[in-house]
């Protein structure tokens, strides 16, 4: 089978009903509107490396299913070497385009964690979902598409559970069971690489009790179904995309809040359909793996912001060398989220359908790591960066080309004699796109927050069993439990 | 004397020859221009505290010339107390506008500086500054103006010296000296609150040696000054200041480039004019005192994030008191950039005209801080806020209102039933703003980078006299000398 | 009056009652014993610098009451220059000796702070406590005397109060009051310098409600009182100071438990009775001063460890400029304790009584900074001087003078060929005392643990102020209150 | 084949020449001298562990060579899984001991390290040293020999090179080539579990060049090798290791330094000798595998620290939970080294001989966590501990004990009403020993210092790859190299 390209990529996207909308408009044509046009250019530069041989060791694989050449983001994760190769595309794409390719990830774990989930509930519940799953996968692999992945719900009250909401379309839930399909409404909030994906998988978004149960579903659905409401989200600076110049790169992110009215998914698009117990585990599988990556994203970010710094230090007449410490602090901070993330994989194990699930509290103590450390690169990146950099303290690019004041501006911005003003400025809003710009991808919240986080370290750390531990060593004879707790 | 008034401040404004530009349009109006009038704004809140009961004591004060009461940004700073009531007016102004505004801080300080300054030149050289500034300082005083200040050169290469530059404009330079006044031209890069003054005070950007004599120059213009063309820089989501809608605050911060051409400063506004050896005076004192109060502009930064933050928890259906723990960090961080700024102060002496200078190794040790804990304070923010507060990740003010879908959205950000969806977005936007957006003000590299403070530590350690000090508790009776450098 | 000297205070201090023990065994004299002697040696370092020119304007000043000069640590703090004395001098102490020196710090301070709370219980109670601690503190000007000060009570369980304690001598109380005096009995827990000292300032450990009136008694007694058994703590590597060698400093450090059983102290003596809301103010006073104060001990403590880590990168061989980039880190972390403390003296204000107290909420800052700060201190003294610093890891002297083997010993010691093996030996072994041995002061919990330093900082941080702040920036018109507490 | 018990163990230990001195006394039997029996105690503790079925499976596994079962230590590490097996192992040591038991890490490394080296040389320069070390092994693994490791020299002056030192025992090196075997003189410092080994695997110091190759040699010799001299170095609070009572823990770590005096070294155990460009190789192998595995040691003693804190917490009258925030951090601590340690592992590849390699730029990234967080892990230990942790400030056991006022210090003590005053002061001391007595194990510069892994980090780096993906991103299309560096 053949390698989708670049071409028939974008063509799918031309295909789809006009349904996303930004700034109070909607927009005709996600491939070429200003607004959505730079995070299908991201996304693009997958197939790019799909048929590229440098790269295409790492951006395709061989099915598990047929045995053919499909793009790795469609592919099943088996084993470890194939969670830690979704580490690695993550980290190529950063690097290729300097921020989050959301259609390229969610979808790619959701249906691996709901084949561990539906080989569950299919054994325990009689269902047939994984059938319906392999189906669609199969599908997904030779059209080679590009799968956005819901999970955060608009929520609501954030101290009331779904089914308590005023408002019930707060949570994306089931509102019918037909014979041949579900109707489903409700939101769901900051969805990553809509505009740039041709199908949308929906997960749940939290574990529920068996009162929410309308809550626990999962399903996969086009783009463009009937019913979908897109909204874009704002970003940092993200007016600066409908300009023209080079106060902003070529490449992007988009997120989006989606708008369920009474969509209907065909039955076999529903992996799940109320059956609450298992929403858990669909968080539990998702959360380990994609929270063991993400340390490949923001290290991929931080590779970028080595580089950007280096070509400030440059284009302001210096060596990059002069800044060896500071950039060897980015690089150690890059490699942590990185490494302690393929920890993770390396630790975990197969889940019940036989895909692989890292390990949860080395995956869950990363993202703490994701969570902070970037902040700390980005600080170096400003620090080596200069003033400039920091916020983005110059003259716009229509300001720089202005035909009565502009040659003052490019004086004023020329630093080093053998660079031109242009790659100084340039260099600059590189930098401050990446570190306080549209390019910031959000991932301290993305994929959970960082409290979320610590709580899973804290149940999974056995402080009795490390006191029993110290009580050995100690020599301490008697018991020393846990007081109980006042009733 | 009547306290000027933000409408005889306003009025001031609008006098002005338009001289400034931005996105590649001249800037009419600065007061009105939607690009400008929100830093005019934010210094216009300056006014209004001065004339305000409850704000007047720390707005104003008593001439030391005399005697009559003004604007404390006029005035001399002849003690501990003063310097004091500088920091304190700059965490006030934070804390009404959520940003920074330069025009009330530079210019202010610049004359205490040049203050002592000149009584060493005169001392030295004959000359007759201090007069001249204290003719300036009165009319000031009288005219309550705001003073943009400007130091930092657009500055070239940085491996080479002024006078080494390929273009002589690269720094701000004396070009020829007249009878009755001298011709300046060259780039001033990154200056503060310039849209919203009355005048600027130029300093020299460094200390210098006697080939680059020519650059050791200070003086005060008219902001309009014939041959100064002005250049609006870019900040993060600059754009949206030009939008209709609640994406943005009323309040905001500008910096500019300053470009001289030829301009012709009169004898009276003169204050210094190549005595080389006096530049590195300057920058001592100017930083000492700068760097020890930007702690305080920091802190009045972080006390309105720890605000957003808790208006984000409420408005997410939380208390505030949950995330108590992580309040008190970002406390700690504002206190410590305050509480070392004022021992800095504690620690300063009068200089050689009279003015208090700072400590300096305090002051810059303070700088390092000023220059990181804003960044965990901004992390601190977003991490409480959630990730509508990250990115921004929500959709537009145009969105939010749109007729067709805007229910929808208003719908998905409503959160508690307490509070109004609109209230949820205006916190999150302000969050954004604080720590991403236009409201970040700059204070790594402004007033001097860290890297730069951090030479200052070096040179302020006495480490033979602490290695005296090892040695004796020791008991190492021979001498430990460092070795001496090869040649 | 002469200011007493080394010889006269030894010789106070042999005169006392021996009732000090360590290992089991009663110490005869504090002055020779080994246990006791480093500590009392370290405090005698204060009388020499009050007899040196060099540092006489540090170590003494006139008395408020007579204008007499006197020991400064005897003195009345009555304004913020006093305050700033207080530190310097505590910074001096650490680079002179290494470490803490107690008895020069706690009861000068509680002096001070009961001259505050004697104002207001004599004022609102009509006692007379005042004027008995005026004649106290006279004579202890006179004498030059060295007063260790007590709060920390041995407090049994922390889930109680002192009254509901099962053993009522957990902490030290008022058992009996008499017509001429009153008798205590109960435990103080971890006082530093009383080995050192003369006479022990004795203040109540919290604040208190009425049922723990008894609780609340502070006075002043003799070393040696009847009916006082000191029992001295362990500290890190503390029998080295029983051996002989160069393996410790000749300076040192004490710490001890106080055993109270029915003390009697004469009216003369005593400062507070059973007053139990007063015991509230004696902690605020004290705290606010003390944790201020307590910046500039680890700041002094700091920069021996510059000059050790300085001496080990020469004896190594090497330049110490080689780890400036460190070196300038360990001084930021000691300007900062030391200079926000100051800013915490700036902000202070009179007290009741006139004594100056320091701002409560920069001096709990600051205290969290004590405890944390100075760990990073040692981590860089420890990674400047290597291997041997980290753990002491290295031969102990009686190897290293070993008559067989020692040559060997020394010659794997010699590193530089410009210094000697011994050299090398001892400025390793300071570095160890210094960072994990017998000379880590324990400031972290001294004086209170920074988590009731949080508290503080939590109560002084208006958190509806700045949301007021916040809401006004973000346009936000309805009211956003914390929500009401469940019952 | 049996696994060798401890009883077998220590006979093993007691039939060795004494050779080890300590505190200027030659040991007769390291087994029971109280200066070496705890660490002699604590590598039982993994006999043990090797014959307890809970724990077999990661103390024991199959030899590569014989497919018998041996004890983990002496085996080969094939794959990823044999080095988290080594790694596994070193966690559950120091959870049994509390501290490091270098005999069981550094031979079972060096063995791995020299059979791929060995690969080479024997390759490249037609020796036959892989022969050798294959006989040595499989005699390690049927006696079931605990190995020490040396590498660091004494080296004398740091700024020369091993054949340029005065001394030129300064590093060990080849005196003599006999046609039997090798005569080999020199000084290795801080060498662990020396005193608890059967034999010591020495390799070079460093990487070499042709002019330093007497100091390319790996050899492995008896620990009571004729000519050898052992010292014994101190640790912090050594000296409680010779007192009774409980002011120590049972378990702990030894480091020795070693004089090689004309020391005769057979053939059959010689593996390196002279081949300088291989020294280079050993240290790259070596440093690959420790450094990834050393995040396991201090993982490990974090566990300890956990659970001490939890004792801590609770002897004090309260909950563990109370302080969960802080454990949190302590575990998130502990799993990043070991987690990225892991993630080396997982990115590592087979060497030449066929044995792992782990990943050099995470496991010196690691290293760099290694050097910083176990000293905030041990902070958080003394926060939640309080004062009598932070300094181990309480009276000692025998004061504790004392017929005349132990009753006193017991009721001090005593805290919670459930637990005895003896369990609080074991866990305070226990915490003492973890973060500041002779339990800390130096793994700051123990493998390694953290400014040497950071420049194998910056090695490690590609800048100028990081350049072109920023460049493409910016859309600069100039190259912007490296300025060349002046001569």
């Amino acid at each position: 089978m053949a390698i989708k390209t670049r071409e028939e990529y974008l063509n799918s996207l031309k295909k789809l009903r006009p349904n996303i909308h930004k700034f109070g408009k909607l927009i005709e044509d996600a491939t070429s509107d200003p607004a959505t046009r730079r995070t299908v250019e991201s996304h693009a530069k997958a197939f790019d490396a799909s048929n590229d041989p440098q790269y295409a060791l790492d951006f395709t694989c061989r099915s598990t299913f047929t045995g053919e050449k499909i793009h790795r983001w469609n592919s099943m994760m088996d084993d470890m070497e194939d969670v830690i190769a979704n580490a690695k595309l993550k980290r190529w794409m950063y690097r290729f385009t300097g921020s989050c390719t959301g259609g390229l990830c969610v979808g790619w774990n959701a249906q691996n964690v709901m084949w561990n989930v539906t080989a569950m509930v299919d054994e325990e519940c009689g269902t047939e979902y994984q059938g319906r799953l392999k189906k669609w996968i199969l599908s997904a692999e030779q059209l080679g598409l590009v799968v956005a992945g819901a999970l955060t719900d608009a929520k609501g009250d954030r101290s009331a559970r779904p089914s308590q909401q005023e408002n019930p379309d707060s949570c994306v839930h089931v509102k019918e069971v037909r014979e041949d399909g579900i109707v489903v409404s409700g939101y769901k909030a900051m969805i990553c690489g809509v505009a740039a994906s041709n199908e949308i998988f929906i997960l749940p978004g939290g574990g529920y009790k068996e009162e929410d149960k309308a809550y626990a579903v999962a399903f996969v659905v086009p783009r463009d179904i009937e019913g979908l409401t897109i909204v874009e989200a704002r970003r940092p600076s993200d007016t600066r995309e409908l300009e023209e110049g080079f106060d902003v790169p070529e490449t992007g992110i988009s997120q989006a809040f989606l708008f369920f009215e009474d969509c209907f998914v065909p039955n076999e698009r529903v992996f799940l359909c109320q059956e609450a117990k298992y929403a858990g585990k669909v968080i539990e599988y998702f959360t380990a793996n994609y929270r063991a990556c993400i340390g490949a994203c923001v290290a991929g970010q931080g590779d970028v912001m080595i580089g950007a710094a280096a070509l400030m230090a440059r284009t302001n007449g210096l060596a990059a060398a002069t800044f060896a410490n500071k950039m060897v602090d980015m690089a150690i901070n890059n490699e942590t989220t990185y490494g302690m993330g393929i920890g993770a994989m390396a630790m975990g194990r197969k889940g019940p359908g036989g895909m692989w699930v890292s390990d949860s509290l080395l995956a869950h103590a990363n993202k703490v790591h994701v969570a902070t450390l970037p902040y700390e690169t980005k600080r170096l990146c400003q620090d080596i960066g200069g003033g400039m950099v920091e916020t983005g303290c110059f003259p716009s690019s229509a300001d720089f080309n202005d035909p009565d004041y502009g040659h003052l501006v490019q004086k004023a911005i020329k630093a080093s004699p053998k660079f031109s003003a242009e790659s100084r400025a340039r260099a600059a809003r590189l930098s401050e796109w990446l570190t306080l710009g549209a390019g910031v991808p959000g991932c301290m919240h993305g994929g959970g927050s960082p409290d979320g986080a610590k709580l899973v370290v804290r149940a999974a750390t056995p402080v009795d069993e490390y006191v029993s531990y110290a009580r050995k060593i100690a020599g301490i004879t008697e018991e020393i439990p846990e007081p109980e707790k006042k009733k």
